[in-house]
């Protein structure tokens, strides 16, 4: 089962800010069950536009999107009381705290939440020393995440490690890294999961789609099994679908042709 | 160098095989003219509509693609005379003889063919026994082509293998199996080349295209270095240059960037 974390919902898009400061519920209703519809399992929301707003625009898009659908959100901030004020609003089941890092101070911010609100947590590559430039950099801090969350009696099976996507444009062999990491995690940790930010492979490239959906497929057949997506790009819940029965994770390709018949690809 | 066949000439084709049979060489040249434009370093020819016309036909096609175009052609067929009559009208650098298999009866036709023209040949992994179900099977049948075409004294750079794609909607486990076959080629015989008939991966399937375009992704990932494809279907150029990317086959993107502000991709 792949966890598809729709992305739209961020104040970082001018486009989203706007209508947030507008308080334009409509119009969030309207992003947000276009998500639903094309298949995301989480609507994530990051409210992180103005740090002096930020709590108080998490509270309101809490409201509205957890009005808009039944799915599990997915609270995107750096933010502890910016986390908290989201989960204390709304906590279904599968909601997800978009993330810690192997940061200690971060690590310290965040387990707390994780444990009193039952969530499950993304946890990405990069500690006090930084972001990995290596494989092996990344294998290390993945291991590093993993026994720190058992030390803290959190099971792997809530945590999705993200192993950090970097443009390829700008570092030719980072891709076959992110891609390497998801490998260790499903080879070395199977009961955690693997999750990435995927567009950003694509940063600074024209026609980015391309890029993404590629990457989407390397990803997915080295064994990814969620990601922050934007569900309505032509094309990547298709490509999604598509990979899952070549690599026999759906077998004579009946949740593709669902899919397909519902109009969703 | 990704070798990139474009497959629309193909009389098999209803809306292709009637322009033919009018004599329409403005069509054709339009097709060709289209497929170049986007990238193709090959045009296939496939005159095999009507046994009883295919000669004739493929003569007609020869030379009004010939004239269309400066690239090499690929000549599609079954039958040693249709494939010398195209050879005899126009036998550019990289002609490619578009197909032999293992069959002791087919190799007898065409590699007299590849000798006397000096052409590259597409191998498929079939033999007197059939269609290999298994990865094994294929790996034995390139082992024995491969073993053949050198008593042949034909050098393995002039052989594309295709590991044939079969229908995923039938076959769950077939296309890795077709994707371990290129593993296999440029891991045991890195001189040869790998060529695939894509789009039957998807047969049978809703959308095509989303299928088509992850199995691409897969298949580059694992070495495949050329491919039949129709050039003008939407996205399949562009996750080719991506993929390229992707796996470090195209440092810094300077190929998918120059493609994409050609309006290629």
């Amino acid at each position: 089962m792949m966890t598809i974390i729709a992305e739209r919902i961020n104040m970082t898009r001018k486009s989203i800010r706007e209508k947030v400061w507008e308080r334009d519920a409509a119009f969030i209703t309207a992003e947000v069950q276009k998500q639903e519809a094309l298949g995301a399992t989480h609507i994530d929301i990051n409210a992180g536009a103005d740090p002096a707003k930020e709590l108080d625009d998490m509270r309101w898009l809490t409201e509205v999107v957890s009005a808009a659908t039944q799915l599990p959100l997915s609270f995107d901030s750096a933010r502890a009381e910016v986390l908290r004020a989201g989960l204390a609003l709304c906590n279904r089941p599968g909601t997800i705290i978009n993330s810690t890092t192997a940061e200690r101070a971060r690590l310290a911010d965040t387990l707390p939440l994780v444990k009193e609100f039952n969530t499950n947590i993304i946890a990405l590559t990069m500690d006090d020393s930084g972001m990995p430039e290596t494989l092996e950099g990344r294998q290390k801090i993945i291991d590093d995440i993993c026994a720190h969350m058992t030390a803290e009696n959190i099971a792997l099976d809530r945590v999705y490690i993200d192993p950090l996507v970097r443009p390829v444009s700008t570092n030719p062999e980072q891709a076959m890294m992110t891609v390497g990491g998801v490998r260790y995690v499903k080879t070395h940790y199977p009961a955690a999961h693997t999750m990435v930010g995927l567009s950003n492979v694509s940063y600074g490239l024209p026609n980015r789609i391309h890029v993404n959906r590629a990457f989407f497929a390397l990803l997915l057949e080295a064994g990814l099994d969620g990601a922050i997506i934007d569900p309505t790009a032509d094309g990547m819940m298709g490509i999604m679908l598509a990979t899952r029965a070549l690599t026999g994770q759906d077998e004579y390709c009946m949740e593709y042709i669902t899919a397909a018949r519902a109009e969703k690809i």
